[in-house]
């Protein structure tokens, strides 16, 4: 079959063995994939503990067309998303130490099939196209997990989704309008805050200019819950545009370690400062349900062929994007 | 009456009028007082918005001798706590803007007589001395919001308390102890240490040996709470100290502003940086009962006249003491 893959020669198109289905597991034959940052950082390097080759991706939509053993044929012929976690654990709120995301170390969607545990297929959304289910799992599962358990969002918050062009601030994003919380956005791009607006967003500044955000923050009164994945001496910033009380989640740290840490504003005002990553299966299956409650249809930016591979990446490398970049076998 | 009072000239005991009871106020005569940190803190001019001259002290205990407009002679002779918190708010998370702590800007409780609005008025548990109900109020809302609060404490938890020797982390200590915690503790006094595992804590190491509580961290696998008052840069420390999944309680930064903070980790294992300070009015009666239902004692270091007020503010200075300092008129 066909597949994306990371070597010492970098990404590339390559035919590779179709997957031999084990016992307990199904075979999927992939409709729609989509990426997530984390690909883009394998191939860069940048990701911790890479296990060369990889066959990268952790998002998929596709049709189970065969199941192992113990051999239970109702998943056969459905239209299935993938549960990208692999050894959650019991804890819900904490990872074991050998969890896993879909696509490094095991081998991921960017392919024409895919053999996951049968305990890993979701029912695919029926008002979501096979694009959007796949758009879905990592980003929706790491902005659920983020925004409504850390960030505890609900209606009338006031909530800033800074560098909302990400994957999992857009979800956040979306989650966030469909609660009616009230919405403002960050973003290093004119049009993609002005996209926003258009969505639903209540204005949005250039994360660039921390006086624009100051200013924002106190037209607002303050924002009861940010979302950033950027960290660095950002974050000051950010903590100074919660209202007390307020919460900050952070689920990455793109822009590195801050210089300091404003530590009196955070006790005097009762700020929380809340790690997030990923999320344990029940969040994932509650987000599912979360998006079909509210009818959230993912913001698909491009789609590419899986032979225009290497073309999808560098795009996501841009940054020239807003939604989510499909890629189709 | 006899009052400390602290104005250009510096701290020095003075004779000064008696309050005048003003409508919806109690005159409560003093038998107890005790010091904490914040009373120093205004005599060397070091608190935010000091006005001059001050009449220091948030913790009382003492007898209700005379109720103002209208009259409701129910309280008069009881024996009484004050609640140090004044314009809380309605928020329960969060304080008013124009909150503000017993004694400065209001007069405070090193004096012979106070006088306090009767909604500020709780019973003093009748199982405490005059002297451990009078070191009972500030610091044990300070630790009640912080550890049973924000750290979320409860049985079995892992717990470790930072810097042990402050009045808000003995209670902190105390409270974990009540509800069968398992806790540890920091100290820079091998002395305090060996004090509190006497009282129930199952080690402690010395907080200037970064290293050490590593290897303490690693042998417990990790605290579930760490409740912190000192801030700067070990901050990261005993961020590292934390079980995935665990919460840092801030609620003062003495040691300043770190030089950075490892945002890697907060994310990735899930960590909760948590801001406290002072607690709500409800939160002051819950430890109140609280207290009343584990038994617990404050822990008395040393009692002073109201005579010898200048020695006990030098004895807190000095940090050569464990547990609360009471002066009594």
């Amino acid at each position: 079959m066909k597949a994306l893959i990371i070597n010492e020669q970098g990404l590339h198109l390559a035919e590779v063995e179709k997957p031999v289905v084990a016992s307990g597991n199904a075979l999927v034959k992939i409709s729609a994939s989509a990426l997530n940052r984390r690909d883009q950082w394998i191939r860069e390097g940048l990701y911790p503990k890479i296990e060369l080759p990889v066959l990268p991706g952790s998002d998929a939509c596709g049709e189970v067309i065969q199941v192992g053993d113990p051999i239970d044929t109702s998943w056969i012929g459905k239209r299935v998303i993938i549960n990208p976690n692999n050894n959650w654990g019991e804890n819900p709120k904490i990872q074991n130490r050998d969890y896993h995301i879909l696509g490094m170390p095991t081998k991921g969607t960017l392919a024409e099939y895919i053999s996951v545990p049968v305990d890993r297929l979701v029912n695919a959304p029926l008002f979501l196209s096979d694009e959007e289910a796949a758009a879905l799992p990592l980003g929706g599962l790491t902005a659920y997990n983020a925004i409504v358990n850390k960030g505890e969002l609900a209606k009338d918050k006031k909530v800033l989704i800074s560098g909302v062009g990400g994957g999992v601030a857009q979800f956040a994003f979306q989650f966030a309008l469909a609660v009616d919380a009230q919405v403002w956005v960050t973003s290093g791009k004119e049009n993609v805050i002005g996209q926003c607006v258009a969505l639903g967003a209540r204005g949005g500044v250039n994360y660039k200019e921390p006086q624009a955000i100051k200013s924002l923050s106190k037209s607002v009164g303050g924002f009861d819950i940010i979302i950033d994945s950027a960290g660095g001496d950002g974050i000051n910033t950010l903590l100074e545009a919660l209202a007390p009380g307020g919460k900050y989640v952070l689920y990455g740290a793109t822009k590195g370690l801050p210089s300091t840490l404003n530590l009196r504003n955070i006790f005097w005002n009762q700020l929380s400062v809340l790690g997030s990553t990923m999320g344990s299966d029940q969040d994932f299956s509650d987000m599912v349900q979360f998006v079909k409650k509210y009818q959230i249809h993912p913001i698909i930016d491009s789609i590419f062929s899986l032979t225009d591979g290497v073309q999808a990446f560098d795009h996501m490398k841009s940054g020239n994007h807003f939604g989510k970049i499909v890629v189709k076998p």
